[in-house]
């Protein structure tokens, strides 16, 4: 797996926020949770619906390595700016469980990959549409037709699967890559971006990790750590606005209620302010939030449960974990992602890394 | 169109509630408002997934006869159980819009019914994904796999365009007919039933067409007209009992604001509590609103719209027809829909009307 | 204590729903629930305001007999129609706590009873406002002013003292007494009304208790049973009609998470529409409900709460028991609410149980 | 009226976001908005509830110079964590309406303010409680018992009373005023803020305009326009925090929808999530929107209402003023406000101007 050359944030300097990052500042630190991409990157110039070119694709997290469909999460999300879908969140707010993988893809493909994810959990789980309850899949997506083929429908049930079975803990590749492929955030190159933090209470030490795909956001808006640096870097603006949307997905492994999870949402919410983002009018910002140590296990045929629950007396350190990794992980996404020619030549150029250091300088960071 | 042998509750004298119903006591009866039903149905006997037997289909709701895309009306909905999905209601909160169909199939088919919904409306606006806003289906499941072979993905795009293109105004079927052709409820053979009423006020005349797909409820909760009679007639269950959803679709000529709409919903599922339904723990039950005189068109680049909006005062009316209608509706399901033998030789018995009528007799019907 | 001289519906022959009723069939049959009442009954003739007549009170619902601050209960609330209010929802929706006893008034005595409470919770507890949580209280009202003189602000701190002072478990008043003296229901005589339920699974045997004050509906939706006795009877219409509301108090010894309380909420709304009630514009419908088997003690300092919380497997039993048990106590209300003449002379009749019965009868119950 | 020697936050060059504050930088930019203060400071030393020493007071924004009663205006709130209480919001969520004032006050003073509010309503509309509909005040609260003798209940109707006859256009007394009394924020003495900002676009000019009652955050989340002041001064911390809680009025005169208006309540919480607030648990975040311009009058009988309505095309900077607006308010609070000296000699520093200062420039501002 070969990474792009451009470096993340906290490499170059930046320390967002006070809480520190897990291992590899990313949301696989929270033990358990895998995340896969498949890159769909084919064909240059004038756009033929079907032909391409392609700039798209399918990222997915695998909320923890063991078996998904019984061993279900409490879950939540928050849903900042509805102008988007993401599938299946009713169920999870009427059973707090999350209970297969979270997908995320373009706004067109949502059915492909709904299909696939379907068809990959009917061959995990016979029993699935015979004896066993059904299935509905989580999937949240961001627009990429301003450099994708979006009509073409280049997303294939062979891309879910492949972006399933490459799923790993460790580091993560940012930018143009999987569902981020053809995004664009603030007007520069978006993607895939992802942080975390551990805190440290006497509640014990619990890591907090996100995933974002960004595809939000107006140039004159964007802060880095509180800099408006989207106001001074007005040249290099794409040659097509689209306003786009987020997907925000936290993993923690803090025994999180439903509704301690939802609170949870709520602060990526204001992580994500914090870079200047204004949920616009246009845009689709869903947050999904799970929990990987408060499971509920289909097996089980206990009439009475007994869950483990954060005291809300200790969450507020999360509060401020949650906040910090959305904010770092959308500047990751944005420092990290290169600059990508689409269709009918449209660029998505990368942020100036040289030029955004030295206001970041002149800003005392 | 061959129509079921079986007669509607009011043709054998039930008349529920105190509103008149419209011409074809009907969705239809909103003006402009068609319904298209593509029902797949083939195969005996045993299981074989991805060979039947299927017992599945596609309902489509076609909310006005003009521009779907451009002219797009008010909508709402309500959730009163959330073990299912309906795809595209984050949108349509955030909007108050729908501007497209309203679909219902199975659990297992909303992907292939997504997708073939994008190809359609691709087809139909070439400048979606290129220059304009992109498509958020809306398709609500119940989960018809006590009947069908759900695990074998028959619903095909071909079906969702058929059902398109069968769409019309007038009478429509009933019963094990498109969406619905392998709905069990109430433990009884369910699946799609509708009903209208006029309201006449100072404010004007209004029509309240509901249209549903009943796979919800136990048998011994069933009410008809306020009668207890699933406790009465406990013989001939399911030989596969599954707790199932219902989609209910409401659409008015009043002009209805996105609140308004959301209020009415909220009044739909009062109707169906009049049938029994307590929304058990495994059902699905999503209600939709849409009004047919309260139009944004996309085209409109006013910067300040003026829209209609019936005052409050007025809206007791329209609640009542609304829950008059769907219960009725749900009535009209049962009435209408005829024994069905699926996969395994499962078997949703019909409601036994001869006995039922006795029943309505004997409690003063 | 003198309690009226009408009978129930059950002891009348009326068997709503087929789970059985608590030995009290009512809300204190939930092991710990007390219910108080301060009626304010004096004057007669045309109304002065300040002076009367008065026809109001306080009902108080102390949800268990140990320290109410300090242990608190598991709660939520749904709100089926907003046109009233009912304080300390928001902080009982994010903390899924309940701190103390829920108040049932009139509107305009909200704040009375609010800063009444306030004086009661300080005393009993010297920390709060010093060093501790400040206390937010639960008080939900129906508006009274047809009967009573509302304006006169007739209910003071000492009827709130005096509530909760004549909480006890047993029997409860029913009919025109406490907050309802003042009430009017399907523009029949309103007021209190309880009624319980106890279910037996697998699970263990729960009991589930409603208590309700009545001022909603008008009499031509009025279902008993099932049977449309409101359209038979329409005489002895009230002089005055105002659009009042309903609000529902619903206790469980199950331990149902602050989720699935919400859901039984929305359960007590499906109960509440089997009476006919459809939620009337001008109505505010408000659903508490609290769990006295699920407590957060204040006093816990653990990082890592253990709370019980019932399968949602095994739920569907206590939604049953939840609508019938409301369906009983507006029914109950109704049969022990005495005709009351307020101010101006404006009566509101009580329902007249011959002609009652003998439709019902007529109608096969 | 003597106003405090401290300045406001652009008098010292901060210049927050990039639109442009409106006259008087304040929420009473937007036309007809008053806002009253009525500041309860007397007493020193030790705490004796009842005598003192109180640091309480009520403000009230009434929303435009008409009759509030009849001439209601379109209207939303945004519940960003409910640790707290807003009396009124169901109704206002029902109905899409503002009817009254909105009041600010101390937690333990919500049902005194409640009663006079309804004295005043009562008395200015001789119909309430008699023919008319009836009035649910709409009070937020923020809990100043760090430095008010809280439980003393020093806010009288007079004082209610005494606010509202003060209400007056132009400029507003910022920081340890009325309801901000005895606020703390960030660990500064926090209190009153208010802000404004003039958006131009195609469809109009219109304004926004915001007024905060800070009582919430910790010393180390503050950010100043993007700098982490807070983390920078961490000396001089209150004697006593306590987590607070921070309410937010924002009013434009732009015709925004309820549904609209919901959408810019929420944008007001990311642009308080730029001051480093993140809703800690404690935290009760309220925040309530009007539009002044999108009236629906009471007396108004028409079936069909017409309302003005912004194209959400054109809602984009009216969110980014909003939020600009809310940062401000919050950083004006904090300028403002000067030390207080509470009950038993607490102690609420106000923020160092000078050292600020000295950060901001260090920081590029």
């Amino acid at each position: 797996m070969e990474f792009p050359k451009r470096r993340r944030a906290r490499e170059l300097g930046l320390n967002i926020g006070f809480h520190t990052p897990g291992a590899n500042n990313s949301i696989t630190d929270v033990r358990g949770v895998r995340v896969g991409h498949a890159t769909i990157n084919f064909g240059e110039g004038a756009l033929v619906p079907g032909q391409g070119p392609a700039r798209t694709g399918v990222t997915v997290i695998l909320p923890h390595d063991g078996d998904l469909w019984n061993e279900r999460l409490s879950a939540a999300s928050f849903v900042l700016n509805g102008n988007g879908t993401a599938t299946g969140l009713d169920w999870m707010a009427e059973s707090g469980l999350l209970e297969g993988p979270v997908f995320l893809t373009n706004t067109l493909s949502v059915g492909a990959v709904y299909d696939a994810a379907i068809t990959w959990m009917l061959h995990s789980i016979p029993e699935i549409g015979v004896t066993a309850d059904t299935y509905l899949p989580v999937i949240a997506e961001c627009d990429d037709s301003a450099l994708n083929d979006s009509r073409g429908g280049h997303v294939k049930a062979e891309h879910v699967f492949a972006a399933i079975s490459s799923a790993r803990s460790g580091p993560i590749e940012e930018g143009a890559v999987g569902a981020g492929t053809g995004m664009t955030s603030y007007n520069y190159k978006g993607g895939i971006g992802t942080s975390s933090r551990i805190v440290m209470s006497e509640a014990g030490d619990f890591t907090v990790g996100v995933l974002v795909n960004c595809n939000h956001g107006k140039r004159n808006q964007l802060l880095i750590d509180g800099v408006p640096v989207g106001r001074s870097l007005m040249e290099d603006m794409s040659t097509l606005h689209r306003e786009g949307s987020i997907c925000i997905v936290v993993a923690t492994d803090a025994p999180l209620s439903p509704l301690g999870l939802n609170r949870l949402a709520k602060r990526a919410a204001l992580g994500l302010a914090r870079t200047g983002a204004l949920a616009n009018n246009g845009s689709g910002d869903f947050i999904i939030a799970f929990s990987t140590t408060r499971k509920v296990d289909r097996r089980d045929s206990s009439a009475i449960l007994v869950l483990p629950e954060l005291s809300p007396t200790f969450i507020n350190p999360l509060f401020e974990a949650c906040a910090e990794s959305v904010e770092e992980a959308v500047i990751n996404t944005l420092f990290m992602a290169q600059t990508t020619i689409g269709r009918d030549g449209n660029v998505s150029y990368e942020l100036p890394i040289d030029k955004t250091l030295a206001l970041l300088k002149q800003y005392g960071r």
